[in-house]
């Protein structure tokens, strides 16, 4: 298969829209629809008891708040590792010495294209939240254990904070975390 | 936060892309720009001695094969089952006589929303497989031990397919699979 033409039809802030032509290895062509995300990062910051902060805050797609990782997108001339502790910052105003990228996520395989940078961040210090007008976030401080049951059940349903927790419960019970 | 106003701007095979413009609490207003997908499922048939059944194929995206979970997109007036029982069928020739719906993600939290249904496939029954044009799947059978350390090492690295893996091994170590 081989990509013989392509172009963006719309770009968003945080996305574009590309139209893809390729050749089948049957000699047809085939338009590929295809949408491009900025990366984004989650943080899942741990205390040495192993509680996990999450935060709550209102989604317009959902009408309604969700429990889910501090997070965002990368910006341009940003490592993802820059943006981890920027997002920690501005979000909940929190700063931590020891960071650790335990997974490197492709949300999706076929028609929408998203890189989701997973940090694990500890020996934490609070400061004071910065906030982008309109968000409005509570941070929530939960056993990790807790956090677990919560994916479980079905109530934590965000898929890159159901991978954070259930990777550090795998890690916790492998002990290495 | 109120949507005043709302346009689709792009409308692609599996997924449109809407403008929506909202009205702060402080008065300004704000155009959101989101892609909506259709939903999709994915499928993780288990045999008795939990051995799992993934697919490999070739993924343009990435520019080589995937290592994945059974699925697709959910037809137009179709359920969510209907079309996992379709995908297996289609992508690998099987049929499962007991379905259960393990959990329900959302992909996304802001700019994207993919709602995705993962179902538990058992009482397995191989057939012949019957693919789209292009498609070039192999069937990948492994134990649910081996699967996780696959998620742990990084090499399955596809959202849908980790939750999926994770969810098993959480239940399986519950004595609930």
């Amino acid at each position: 298969m081989k990509i013989v033409a392509e172009k963006i039809v719309y770009k968003a802030r945080f996305f574009e829209v590309k139209e893809q032509e390729v050749a089948l290895p049957n000699d047809k062509k085939h338009v590929y629809q295809s949408v491009e995300r900025r990366p984004t990062v989650g943080i899942f910051p741990l205390t040495g008891t192993h509680n996990l902060y999450l935060i709550s805050q209102y989604r317009v797609m959902f009408g309604k708040r969700i429990l889910e990782a501090i997070g965002g997108h990368v910006n341009k001339d940003e490592t993802s590792l820059a943006a981890a502790k920027r997002e920690l910052r501005e979000e909940v105003g929190m700063r931590a010495s020891q960071w650790e990228e335990i997974a490197r996520i492709e949300k999706s395989a076929s028609v929408i294209r998203e890189t989701f940078h997973l940090f694990l961040a500890y020996d934490l210090e609070k400061g004071k939240p910065n906030p982008d007008a309109g968000e409005d976030i509570q941070l929530v401080k939960l056993p990790l254990k807790e956090a677990v049951a919560r994916v479980m059940s079905g109530e934590i349903n965000n898929a890159a904070t159901m991978i954070g927790i259930l990777l550090l419960d795998n890690l916790k019970r492998n002990k290495k975390l």
